[in-house]
């Protein structure tokens, strides 16, 4: 941690080096004939230079602006003072360390909070996939009694009263009323696009560089060999599929996960396979947060969905490993808030 | 609000004109004779350029930087997802716009939130004053059962857990044992002794420069002659005395005041007169946010305590002279919290 004004050069130059990056790196450059094809399977990639943007969102400055003002607006909420960054907090890998989310009133929800750093990059949002994109995501917690407790109509109030409604205008200018919840929506979504973590050792590693310990490949091979691999794939590592988790299961009072969205039998304690990227630091682990160290999370994994029980020696090389997996966290300044 | 990279290019330059600003007004230049002396009594002074420091707790950036931390800690309460900045948040005005303030579990506090901003000049901290330094203020509310309710202990703990004791050792370098809570304290109020903000229209007009509007000037003058100006005064407009507050007193379930500190007949409905630096922002208004607007507060406050019924033209006089008090506000960047 340096001083606020290295802080800021440290960020300036961040920002400058990602967008040098991005348009160095624009197109494909992530294809595989340039990574080290002789030990990486197409399974893995490094993270994209930037997240994909839908087509009736583009990114704009204003909207991220706009979006970045609402994701900390703690008036989003019923008291008034739990905004997105409370449980999602962008200096803390995204997180908020807990067992399970807590909100207004000190009321818990049922699950641990997923970091929303690269959740640009997943197909299906919540741990259960219940959203399908950021846009659809981003006015749940709102609206959820035990997140932040508002409706609709409540919120776009509370925009009005604060001085929102030009900050809409701007973001959104060719609509005929652009201050809307969708548009909240939109905005929120469209400053998460913004938070990605590059530049991790285990990215630079798939472009070719020797940075990587003995232990963290060995951690690496393993990763592979036993099975983690074939669920936990792709840019973040997971992500991509559902998968029962038997570890669920066998909790009392377990999580039905999937099972909530689909009313299927089949998906009864299914959830979206675990993104691992910035694993070190999202801790507490799994729906319930109940593994509290990395160590722990890697032998219940082993036990519970490759059926191994891995050796102290085996946790230590694929927890350091994981730990390959912490990118470079853009530094977020606080937006002053309209009024 | 302009995007990010603009945002953090003015906040590099809002420093470094800072700095510039602080090398070149060092000493003693806000003493009278800069000003225009014609119109202003030695009543007012812009704000001055830096915070006054206790000889116990100078000034580094290590320890800014940790106290930058601490203020964004949402670990340092019970739920871990309320930290200083949850009520005195840096993006509006260091308030949380709330009648009074809600902690833990949505337990309502006794009193409206003052802001952080500038609270570094005040002699005594809280409304009441119980606090006579940002250092005996800053662990208040973490101890509180109705704000962030952690004992000192708890606090340490957790700070252990999450690995901030090399930041104290940085921090506090010449001591044996860096790593306490009275170190929490000093490092919070290091922090907010950078939370200033300078730059207002009547700093501008202090200093000389012909910025004021006639309506504003008026409402200026309207402030001296009517016996505003008695109290509120000082370079923060206020925050130098204590005094009854009738409209307190006459309200049911009156708040005591700072009879609740000294135990004083006297004391009783006695309040620290508000600062009134950025009041336009610091809606709502008194120790219990009973007023919504600047208007409803100059109204009340010319009944209450000046024994005046201010007409419209007057009260849209000092509203408009008010509002020539919002300064600059530093962009605080949100920090990254060690793990």
């Amino acid at each position: 941690m340096r001083p606020p004004l290295i802080l800021l050069s440290v960020l300036t130059l961040t920002i400058t080096s990602f967008l040098l990056f991005v348009s160095c790196e624009s197109g494909d450059g992530q294809e595989g004939e340039e990574f080290r094809d002789d030990r990486i399977s197409a399974l893995f990639e490094p993270i994209p230079p930037e997240a994909p943007v839908p087509e009736d969102n583009p990114m704009t400055e204003e909207k991220i602006d706009l979006g970045h003002m609402l994701f900390f607006e703690p008036r989003l909420s019923r008291s008034g003072i739990i905004s997105c960054n409370s449980c999602h907090v962008v200096g803390a890998a995204g997180v908020d360390h807990r067992d399970v989310a807590i909100g207004e009133q000190g009321r818990l929800g049922p699950r641990n909070t997923p970091t929303v750093f690269n959740a640009a990059f997943l197909n299906s949002q919540f741990l259960d996939g219940r959203a399908a994109t950021l846009e659809e995501q981003a006015v749940g917690p709102i609206q959820e009694h035990v997140e932040m407790d508002l409706t609709a109509e409540e919120a776009m109030e509370r925009l009005e009263i604060s001085g929102y409604r030009p900050f809409f205008e701007e973001a959104f200018p060719d609509e005929e009323e652009p201050f809307t919840f969708d548009n909240v929506a939109k905005a929120i979504a469209t400053f998460e696009r913004t938070l990605i973590t590059h530049g991790s050792p285990f990215d630079h590693y798939l472009e070719g560089e020797d940075v990587l310990t003995e232990q963290e490949i060995a951690g690496f091979e393993l990763f592979k060999e036993s099975g983690c691999a074939s669920c936990h794939n792709g840019p973040l590592l997971g992500g991509r599929s559902f998968m029962p988790f038997t570890h669920a299961a066998e909790r009392e009072g377990a999580d039905l996960g999937r099972f909530d969205v689909t009313g299927r039998e089949a998906d009864k304690y299914v959830f979206r396979v675990a993104p691992l990227r910035n694993v070190e630091l999202t801790y507490p682990y799994f729906h319930d947060g109940s593994a509290e160290t990395l160590e722990d999370a890697v032998r219940i994994m082993g036990e519970s969905q490759v059926n191994l029980q891995f050796t102290e020696e085996e946790v230590d090389q694929l927890v350091a490993f994981l730990k390959t997996l912490t990118g470079e966290f853009p530094l977020v300044p606080h937006p002053r808030l309209p009024r």
